[in-house]
Parts: C-alpha cells; sequence; structure tokens
C-alpha cells in the first residue's frame, strides 16, 4: 500500500535537492501528514536522510530531506582483459572508495568473481557500510553479454564464461540484483555521467584491441532487441574487402582498424608492435608510418559512424578506448571523413570528441548501472512495500 | 493540487482495462474517498467514463472506469506529395471517421492548411464531437520537419513550406497543441500501432520516390538530436559512387535505390517508366529488367540496413513505401544482404517484413502522435491543474 506515491515523492527528490514537508506536499497534492508518512519510510529504507532545517517564516524550523543524505549505496565493478576493479558510489555518484588488481579475465570466472566477493566486503567496511547498505551491484564485462540474464554469450577473449551465470554465482554473497552488461555500454554510461550530463543522443565508440560502440538515444542507454546495440565491430568496409577477420567474414571493421589490426600490418612492414598499446607509443615516439594508420584507422571508423550519424543523428560522439590515446590522429581522421559524408543538418552541431574520463569510464559507468536500476519507479515501489525497514 | 496523483491514477487506466474505485486505491495506496474525487477530476476532463458495473460479493454494485469510455478524440493528418488525408481518432486509437483530398503539397501551406480547417471542424461534426473534444493534432508533412518547432526545413518537394509555422498557423483554428513530424516518423508509428505493439525495436524503411527511415528503439520514437534521426537515404554505397543525388553529393543511397532513381535507369536502358509507381506497374508485368532493378535497389538499400542492424539491433525491420508494393521482389534483395553481412547473433530473431497498414500507416501513425502526447503525464497533470472542466 503507498507504495507508488511513496516512490513518487522519491522521484522528485531524485535532483538532489532538499526539501520540506510542506514543500513536498505542494508540489504533490498531497495531505502534508501523508508526505510525512512516506518520508518517514524513505528515511526508514536509508533512501533519504534529513540534512538540516531550512530557513522558517516564524514559528518552528521545518527540516529537509535529500536523497544526497541517503546511507545507501552501490557496487560498480569494471571487469577489463587483464584487471579487475571495484568501487563503492553512494546514490548520487560520489565514489566512497575502490580497488583494482591485475586479474586476466582468461583466469575464469571462480577467479575473478572470487575477487569481487572478498574485496567487496572488506571495501565497504573500509568506507563505513556494511552489505545490507548495498542496493545493487553493476558489472562490466570484455565481451558480449545477454544484460537480461546477466550471461556473457561467446565471448572471445573469456574463455570459461560463455554463458556463465554471473548474478547467479553472487547468490549468498550480494543479498541484491547484479546486473551486467558489456564494458563499451557501461562506458558509455560513465563517459555520459561525468561529462555529458547534458546530452541526450551520445555515441561512444571504443577503439582498442577490437572495436564497439554504446549507444545513447532519447536519454536512455540502447540495447537493442538481443543486446547487441552498438556493435559495430564487423561492420563492412569496403578497403578492407581481401583481410579476414576473427569473426569468420572478411572485410569487418575491426580487422582494418582496431588496434590489434594495426599492429599487425606494421609488422608487416618492418616495425615490432605486440598491441594496440605499443601502436600508441609508436605513435608518440613520433613514428611516421604508425601516425599514418592510425589515422588511417580514423577513417575507416568514421566510414561506418556517416551511417550511424544518418541513423541516430547524436549530438556527440566520444572517441575512447586505448587508441584513442595516440592523441589527435585518430579522431582527426573520423572527423575528416564524417564531416565531409554526412548530411549537413546532421552535423552543424555534431561534436566528435575523445573520451574525457578515459580508464576510470567502465567503473564509474557500473556504478550508473546500478544506480539506475536501484532508484528506479519499480525498485523503489517494490522495497516500499516489502517492509518500511532494513 | 493533486494534480501528479491524477495523472497517476489515468496513468494505470492506460491500458484500456475498466477497474472500480476500490481497485485502484488498493493498487496505489490511495485513500478511497481520494480516488473518487480524482475519478471525478478525470471524469469531469471526459478523459474517463463509467463502463458498467462490476460484479459485487454481496452490497451494492461498484461502478467501474476506464479510457475506453472517454469522450475526448484527436485529430491525425498525412499530408502527402499529392494528398491529405484527415482522421478522427479516440484515445484508444480507434479511428470514427476520415476524409482525404487530392492536393499538391507544392500548392503550399495555405491551400493544404486551409483544407485541413475546414474539413477538421466538418468531420468532428460528423463523428458527434466538437472543437472542446479535441485533445491535440498530429500532422505528418513529407520533408524534414522540425519536431520541435513543427517547422519543415528545406524540404525538397515542398515550395513555399521552407520553416512555415505549421502550428503557428493554426491559432485560432485549434485551440490544442498541433505537432508535427515528417511522413517516415509518423508511418513508423503506425506501422508499429496497428501491427506490431508489441515490438520495441523497430526500423521502418521507406523506398518510394525518396528513401528515408523511422527509428523505434527502446518502444520510443527516436529523433536524434536534430530531428534527423533515421535520415539513411544520402548514406554513401559504392556502386553508385559516380552518380550525382539531388543533396549535392554523389554515390547516395536514394540516388541509386528509390523509385525515380530506378525509373531514370529503366528510361536509359529504352523504357519508359516515369514514378516509382511506373516502376511497380512494369514489375506487376513481369518485366525482367524491372524485376532486376528492382531486386539490385533491395540489395542497396541491405547494405546500409546491414550497418544499421549492427548499431540498433532492431528486432524488425519493416518495408514500406511505393516500391515495396512491388512484391517480394524488394525485400528479397534487402534479406539476401542483410542476413548475410550481419552478425548471426543481431540477424537470428531479426524479421524483415513487407509494410502490412500500408497505405493507411501515416494518418493513423499522426493519430498515435497526438495521442501519446495527450495522455502524457506533463500533459495530463497540466489539465488537471488548469481545472477540472471543459
Amino acid at each position: 500500500m503507498g507504495s507508488t506515491v511513496t516512490s513518487d515523492l522519491f522521484q522528485i527528490l531524485r535532483d538532489g535537492r532538499a526539501r520540506t514537508r510542506t514543500e513536498l506536499a505542494a508540489m504533490t497534492g498531497l495531505a502534508r501528514s501523508t508526505v510525512a508518512l512516506r518520508i518517514e519510510t524513505l528515511m526508514e529504507l536509508g533512501l533519504v536522510g534529513s540534512v538540516g532545517d531550512a530557513v522558517s517564516t516564524g514559528g518552528r524550523p521545518s527540516s529537509q530531506f535529500a536523497i544526497t543524505a541517503s546511507e545507501r549505496v552501490v557496487l560498480g565493478v569494471d571487469v577489463g582483459a587483464t584487471h579487475v576493479r571495484i568501487a563503492v558510489s553512494t546514490l548520487t555518484g560520489t565514489v566512497l572508495g575502490e580497488r583494482h588488481e591485475r586479474i586476466p579475465v582468461a583466469d575464469g570466472p571462480e577467479a575473478v568473481l572470487g575477487w569481487i566477493a572478498t574485496e567487496a566486503q572488506s571495501l565497504l567496511t573500509d568506507v563505513g557500510r556494511s552489505m545490507g547498505d548495498l542496493l545493487a551491484v553493476g558489472i562490466g564485462l570484455p565481451g558480449p553479454v545477454e544484460h537480461e540474464t546477466g550471461r556473457p554469450i561467446n565471448p572471445p577473449i573469456m574463455p570459461g564464461w560463455d554463458r556463465f551465470d554471473v548474478p547467479g554465482w553472487f547468490e549468498g554473497v550480494f543479498d541484491v540484483p547484479v546486473l551486467v552488461d558489456n564494458d563499451v555500454n557501461i562506458m558509455a554510461l560513465g563517459e555520459r555521467e561525468r561529462s555529458w550530463p547534458e546530452v541526450d543522443h551520445l555515441l561512444f565508440v571504443k577503439v582498442a584491441t577490437g572495436i564497439g560502440s554504446g549507444v545513447i538515444a532519447g536519454g536512455v542507454l540502447q540495447r537493442g532487441a538481443q543486446g547487441t546495440a552498438g556493435d559495430i565491430g564487423h561492420v563492412y568496409v569496403a578497403r578492407g574487402a581481401e583481410i579476414p577477420c576473427s569473426c569468420g567474414n572478411r572485410g569487418c571493421l575491426e580487422a582494418l582498424a582496431s588496434g590489434a589490426a594495426i599492429a599487425r600490418a606494421l609488422r608487416a612492414s618492418g616495425l615490432d608492435p605486440n598491441s594496440s598499446q605499443d601502436v600508441v607509443d609508436l605513435v608518440k615516439r613520433g613514428n611516421i608510418d604508425a601516425i599514418q594508420a592510425v589515422r588511417q584507422a580514423g577513417r575507416d571508423v568514421g566510414e561506418v559512424l556517416t551511417t550511424c550519424v544518418s541513423l541516430i543523428n547524436p549530438s556527440v560522439i566520444v572517441i575512447g578506448g586505448s587508441l584513442a590515446q595516440a592523441g589527435e590522429h585518430l579522431i582527426a581522421g573520423v572527423r575528416e571523413v564524417v564531416y565531409t559524408r554526412s548530411m549537413p543538418l546532421a552535423t552543424e552541431h555534431l561534436q566528435i570528441a575523445q573520451s574525457r574520463v578515459g580508464a576510470d569510464a567502465a567503473v564509474i559507468g557500473a556504478c550508473v548501472l546500478a544506480i539506475h536500476y536501484a532508484l528506479s519507479p519499480a525498485n523503489i515501489e517494490s522495497m516500499v512495500a516489502a517492509g518500511a525497514s532494513r
């Protein structure tokens, strides 16, 4: 009973501003006594807190309530190819503490998830919280994920993880929902949260060992029907028609313009890069062949992005991933093609920018994933309905 | 006051089911007396009606209330290149009546909008409604539209319409908001409403004199940052590299695969089609050259759609527009390329289907555009706040 109304009150407070009971009553049309009761419920759930008294016009001062004073937290986890990071965040996105470790994802789910389970407990203690304060866990994995079940699907660089039930593994560890998504999607969420909070149409493109993107349209991360939205690494690019891709096709963007592809091409011309990072190092040392290869990769990525710009008309394209660290060369190639080939109306206000959040985007995005879930009307309603105390 | 709560009650009723005051009280946690008051407000606004009594377990029977019994209506208008259609619809999408007329859009806004203003009045009277029953008007135009202002922007086939203030022209005619969008967007809305109501990720592609698409992602029509989302007619296709397009570029999809482009190509080989419709007629008469040209156009459209499938992962692609009437040939070409070139995970559940709603899609979609606006929480709240009677 009353869960919808309580959730409505809470959604009003999600903007972070502190308000008195009287203000909330005026905004909702509810009786002040009803508001008082519902705020009590939200405080018992730890979702809002009192932030001191408002200046009152005569009479006694009125308490103000805000989500910024909530006690509850979420966990965000960034699982990369060779590292794991975990962070505790408040419901308004302030990171209270974090841990990281070099663990290859190829060590398998037990090794990676085991580390997360152990560190989560001690990290929460370190920041003065307990498992009971946790509302949700967000996890990003470096491969395709079926978001609804939280299972990786045929992830190429994650042996032992195929269809592994990640949320199921955490039963008994976390008593809250575990949301799983692929790393590029959470990087898009993190980049938007920190650098482009007002932007509702943003395309985040990761150019690293592989190539992928995260699509934010209408203010919402779009996963598509099977969760593969943004998976542009295997779009056909004519310049690479003869180049075989690990997916079995030929001419994929990833086979032509990823860090791995560039390293391979440079090795064929006598240099010795083995990774995306080696390519970046060559560029930073001023190697002309590497610079030209990275710029051409930018053009190839740009060719695919022209169609993306026509289809979803973003106002910002963010280029991230390790290869984006090669200075302006990659992005210059992207701009060269996108601004030339796309329709003027779609590009006149289009910004193409380097990632500003960099390596933190994934762990921040994982926290955002958990916060969005935790604060959704449906979740708040079910928390209220389940009983007003922890 | 109370507008939020009243709007919440109304949103519950949007599913079309009839409910008693007691049921609504249980669902919201509101007091039954509060529900009674708010239902009274919604009935005075004509937004819900009483639909008879529920079977009661002892005591007197309880009235049920539903949006299906509302008295309010919307207008939907489909302005095509050579026709105008107008329809009156209930808030649940039942068309009560319609009118159409052959008016070239090139006759200019006064001629077209004047006809709409006159016919709207008499059509409403015919179906037993008045201007006071109207909640909103949706209009589709055959060119780019800045949705927020309702102005066409550089529309190629609409002389005299550039930046014309369509909603402004209707001031004094309609006392309600006039929403304007391009024809392909409203066709996407209409096709989804009638044929794919459960589908949240749908791409509607119109292949006619021109080529464009409407993107529904996450259940929402996506217009993008400048309203150009879906504008895939000018994506570069290598096979047409040498063909000039009316936009000033070369190699645009539209210059290669639209009905106009196919008619031009067939004329060059000795046939005499002048329009998209002539091409369809040739195909229906079994002309081999025309059949092959339409199938190749399907492949060219399919090439662009492979990138779209990778980016937004729709579960349904609907092919509409006049050229789609050329039997299975167009769609066969689309399928040939999309199913071959896209990643398996994105295509294993992807349906590529012909438009089922056909020529009605636009006018139905225009009604949907108006209904979505009229029934939005924001609009209901402001109606409630403005006073509880018409």
